[in-house]
């Protein structure tokens, strides 16, 4: 490992006024398309192992600036969570020859109580054993690692839905401060043996986390995390809501 | 595992306007003479694997409650962040045979420049690569992996600079919020193979991290903190301040 790396700044608007929440279809779908183009570019640099693609929206989330904007950063390792949750998903197709994000849509589709939102290409829920109130997940509905990988209908898709979701929140939830995290596999390279089974056992996603409690001791020191919200409650508030 | 579990919250004082820092010597030496009552009485129970003791000061670090208190959560499993410590100091004794805190404590004593206080039992530093700025361990000299196994004296020493240490950051930083996480080792079961190395390889500390900066989604995503604040500078200023 050396010192390399990329911090890029994506400025979603002109407008010093508007955030992402208030963009349209084809705006919104103009960023996801500029995020799609940074990371495959920055694909190209093999000393770069792993792009963050995530969202630091109002002063409880962590942004210091108002002004809309998304940031990507690259690393010349997989980052320690990024391989935790790679670990997990490895184990879980080892043990039932599934991927587990393809198993978690179908099942929450069939329960119905969690899912938030639909449309073709994509779902949006409330994760069983949510960590935070209101956390949700978006996950395509095609199974592929790589966020970077979407098609052009997909990218549509994409806007739409979680343009429909931000709306949701900022509404539901009186314009909280909240994270999104791309959630995406690693930069792959031709070692024997690294990552090699990530192509069946991944499933890029996102998570958006509001930020409407604050982590305490407990939370540091364990790893655990208390929520008040039972997930089929923040589901169903968030579902039934017209925006 | 099942649903088993104790939260005790720890009233430090009935006097609702003084804080931790303002404690004097016997009184913040009874505080902790709780904190060790209260955990070994909770080693009786086989149910529960390990006891949290943790103070969340101030709303940026959780608390909802301004009235001196700690708290104190016992769990029916190991947390999974106390986990990734055992292991690491596990692997770091099976590579080196030697306490990896024990190692630590030499080392940081010969340089000097992350000190920012020691007494006969106890030392305080900045640690090698913070992960946020000011954040102090506070390690006994003694290897010990059981916080409750502390001695009269020990305990006398430990009320001494932890109050110190209180009364620097408080003056220093403003009053600024701060979460202290107690790391001791799990309840020790005669189970074969069960953490049988611990004695050896964990050292009981006090970790204290003062809440200055929010995690963004980038320290959620990856797991890795940004910290401006070189680990140097912040031990000199604490070091140098007077109180
Ligand atoms: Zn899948
Ligand atoms: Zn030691």
């Amino acid at each position: 490992m050396n010192g390399i790396g990329a911090h890029e700044v994506i400025i979603e608007t002109p407008d010093h006024t508007k955030q992402m929440q208030d963009f349209d279809l084809p705006h919104l779908e103009k960023v996801i398309q500029t995020y799609q183009i940074r990371s495959l570019d920055l694909k190209k640099d093999p000393r770069l192992k792993y792009s963050m693609i995530f969202k630091n929206y109002g002063r409880e989330a962590g942004a210091s600036l108002y002004h809309s904007h998304t940031q990507l950063i690259s690393t010349p390792v997989t980052p320690k969570r990024v391989k935790e949750e790679l670990k997990g998903t490895q184990w879980y197709y080892e043990y039932k020859e599934r991927c587990i994000f393809c198993d978690i849509i179908e099942d929450e589709i069939s329960r119905g109580e969690r899912v938030v939102a639909m449309n073709s290409d994509f779902i949006t829920l409330v994760p069983y054993a949510s960590r935070f109130p209101f956390e949700l997940w978006l996950l395509p509905m095609r199974h592929s690692p790589d966020f970077d990988s979407i098609s052009d209908g997909e990218r549509q898709s994409l806007a739409q839905i979680l343009g429909l979701v931000l709306k949701k929140l900022i509404k539901g939830l009186s314009n909280p401060s909240y994270n999104f995290i791309f959630h995406t596999a690693p930069n792959r390279f031709p070692h024997p043996g690294y990552w090699q089974t990530i192509d069946k056992d991944y499933h890029w996603h996102i998570e958006i986390m509001p930020r409407l409690t604050r982590p305490g001791g407990f939370e540091w020191g364990t790893g655990f995390y208390i929520n008040p919200t039972p997930p089929e409650e923040a589901a169903q508030f968030l579902r039934d809501l017209t925006v």
